[in-house]
């Protein structure tokens, strides 16, 4: 038995708290006065090949103290993002985050609580979040929820209760392993990735996602939809749910889901809706119309750190039937055994929610947010981002080299430079390139996507520091960019020739 | 078409920077000052009714301010916390954070980095802090790994690559759905609930999870695994994994790791290891025998949340084939077409391998916190833990009414008072209550759990801040209120008769 050692007990505090303290002011100096000069920096720039190898180094044995590590993230991590805090990035629906959101996550560090459940006040910081997402989306008050990393995993347990509450057999205990009929589930081909890493990891299989094609305008095709069903009803499978989309992920179009909840009604089918940004279109009186039928979901998924304009990670999943939510997760272990008393009075609720058990306080940043700037100033800015996109639409319709690629109903853009008489495989070539260029320049950050064949820069605005001004930049940007990309090419075949 | 709102556009960092930074300063002041006096809070105390009240208002349409919305943080939740940041706190296996990885996850909320990949500095330190983890845990060069929210997804995440690599036909694309014989793994009756979980999530179902019989000393009976693989292979079915522990969560207990690796390569079975804190033990040179063979696993996953000290969420799964790691789980969308040049130079390596896209910069604050503290000073307090636990097993072996409920071969503790005489139903009744008085006095933290029928208090020791003289405090304590509780029931059963 260990007893004889007298050495002081070591720990991973500060030795000189004064000394941290002084550290940590200028921690959060520096952030503040990075966050205040974004738009002084350039959108992107590359890392130099030194910074790159510098990540290289062998395992840290010995310790270099906390004042030379974040010397070294000054100079090599900070000025090297994806340039998603920047005013004029629009790339892959990624929010800025805020100031404040992360000053909360600093607190949410510190307390460092464990959203398991417990007995403790940072889990009825969630349960009002809930709520309050519950209401702000038109859920029931009754309605069951949890906080998530990110659209996929706030999706894919959305789909696990479907699966179970439709299942018609005890999927947690039997699996998909009975040899029962195939399980399958529906939605538009525009849906995004998330289905299909859903359909893989629950087991149902990629083979099981049916992609309904889609209308002109990128919604899913009711007949279409309702002949798959019928189809693969009379082939003797499964159909358990069908998913709904608030916002694509290539141009923001949205399902008619009013239609779709009625139809999922009348089948016995789940009603999911993938909401990630769209549903938060919802906050603003004048866009609610366009996705309207969220409120009838059974389940649905949206994220705070992209409309929500929250840091990285926060989704959210909203299930209409709390026993349902439950009855998919809920797990008792001896020693997480509730009491009626002490730290573990109340239980482990968020626990029976989901896949994880330790989870952290990603709540508290919502909360923060929430209440400090109050729903109501989400909304402006919402629409304030749909406003900003038909703006720039308006201006490339406006542009004689310019042209849109898609309809715009929400916040994403989706164009290119098309001057007349240039063949379809020159201007992919010349637009992709447009794209290299807007970027490496630090200009602006869009990102690029394929539209029946066509390359187009893709502008998807959850952005609170764009201005208008942010957007007259990029069209200036990708007509004289693709006119020097042209006179280039012309240059040098003259030269060839 | 929008175009004639000439208002100015919002946004939601401040007004008023220096303003901001004020209180910025203030929470970080404030929450040094908390971390640092600790040692003079209750180890947890009760929501006051109040308090718990507070959190039923109603949605904020209008924002009252990041001072007032602060304000409210430290009067309502920093004082109610479930006490895992305390020197005495040892439930449940919760780390306590450092303030180092609270200002680490500001400085990641700060930059908002999207870790889908990207080329970008956050990205190369994400690769970085994944191969300093492999060669920590003796993986190879070439293995590839995924920094994840906690233990539970880093275990679904090994037992989703192992089904893939296993299953014999495209899983991904027929799912579990194929009426093909049913997979099965196979684990000790101790593994952690993540692995019921797991069964269900992927579709294998509960019942494909065989619970293997342990020893003595709670670790899985290699025969009786043989057995039931066996008779599992006799029966027509399909094994494909076995899951090995490395520190089980109720009593500290390690498997024969190298036994079971040889076993796993014998019969072309896949080798996952769940070493959620107990495989952080491999860093303390004199720890190491114990838990060896873990570098042996096809896929291994462990929390730096728990014994890596640092704030939730932060855990890390490794996959020893990285091919087959990306096999599991990749996929390609036309919008994420990775580049040659500019922001999507390089891809979505870690969108690759696993669940999420969108993801934070969990890896800064394993960055930071390795290179500043050194894995030395890591080994040095995890072997203090080690050390401490010995220190209480020998403290409650020497007590008179004290009583060791299994062998402590790690950092967890399972006791309870037990004074001559008494009936086991009457100690369990009486150990309960002990250890609902030791919370509610805000003494100490242990949870509770029941080992063969008897309850045990149970410390779990991952805590960087807890002394010697903290787990004196303890056994102290739990004889003085055992006698109180006794003495209480006699005295009323007196004044009953």
């Amino acid at each position: 038995m260990y007893d004889a050692d007298t050495t002081r007990e070591e720990t991973l505090d500060p030795r000189d708290w004064d000394e941290f303290r002084g550290l940590a002011h200028r921690m959060v100096d520096d952030m503040l006065d990075h966050l205040a000069s974004l738009r002084e920096q350039p959108a992107w720039r590359p890392m130099p090949a030194a910074v790159r190898a510098s990540f290289a180094r062998p395992l840290p044995r010995e310790g270099e103290g906390a004042e030379a590590v974040y010397r070294e993230f000054v100079e090599r991590v900070l000025p090297y993002p994806n340039g998603n805090l920047h005013p004029r990035f629009w790339g892959w629906v990624q929010g800025n985050g805020t100031p404040l959101g992360m000053m909360a996550d600093m607190l949410a560090a510190g307390m460092n609580a464990h959203l398991a459940g417990f007995n403790q006040a940072p889990a009825q910081v969630e349960h009002q979040v809930l709520r309050w997402l519950a209401e702000l989306m038109g859920f029931p008050e009754g309605a069951s929820g949890l906080l998530v990393t990110g659209g996929t995993i706030a999706n894919v347990l959305g789909l696990a209760v479907a699966r179970h509450a439709r299942a018609g057999f005890d999927v947690r205990e039997e699996g998909l392993q009975g040899g029962r009929p195939r399980m399958t589930f529906y939605g538009s081909g525009e849906t995004h990735g998330w289905a299909r890493k859903a359909a893989e990891l629950l087991g149902l299989g990629n083979a099981s996602f049916r992609r309904v094609p889609t209308d002109a305008e990128f919604r899913v095709d009711p007949e279409a939809l309702t002949a798959a069903v019928r189809a693969d009803r009379a082939a003797g499978l499964h159909p358990f749910c069908v998913i709904g989309t608030a916002g694509t992920v290539n141009t923001g179009a949205t399902d008619d889901l009013r239609a779709l909840a009625a139809f999922c009604r009348e089948e016995g089918l789940w009603f999911h809706v993938d909401g990630a940004f769209g549903s938060l279109a919802r906050l603003a009186p004048d866009l609610r119309p366009q996705v309207e039928g969220i409120e009838e979901a059974d389940s649905l998924a949206f994220d705070l750190h992209k409309w929500g304009y929250l840091p990285f990670e926060c989704a959210c999943v909203l299930v209409r039937d709390a026993e349902a939510h439950r009855d998919a997760f809920s797990i008792q272990a001896s020693y997480l055994a509730e009491t009626t008393r002490g730290v573990n009075a109340g239980g482990l609720p968020f626990a029976d929610r989901g896949v994880d058990l330790t989870r952290g306080f990603k709540a508290l940043k919502v909360w923060m947010s929430l209440k400090a700037h109050g729903t109501d100033a989400l909304a402006r800015l919402i629409r304030q981002n749909v406003e900003q996109a038909r703006h720039l639409a308006g201006r490339v319709e406006a542009h004689p080299e310019l042209e849109l690629l898609a309809p715009v109903p929400l916040n994403v853009v989706c164009f290119r430079y098309a001057p007349a008489g240039v063949g379809e495989a020159e201007l992919n070539a010349v637009n992709e390139e447009i794209l290299l260029r807007l970027q490496e320049g630090g200009i602006a950050v869009p990102s690029g996507t394929v539209l029946g064949g066509r390359y187009a820069l893709r502008v998807a605005n959850v952005n609170h520091r764009s201005r208008r001004e942010d957007f007259d930049a990029l069209v200036e940007a990708t007509a004289r960019i693709g006119g020097e990309i042209r006179a280039e090419a012309a240059g040098a075949a003259g030269r060839a020739g």
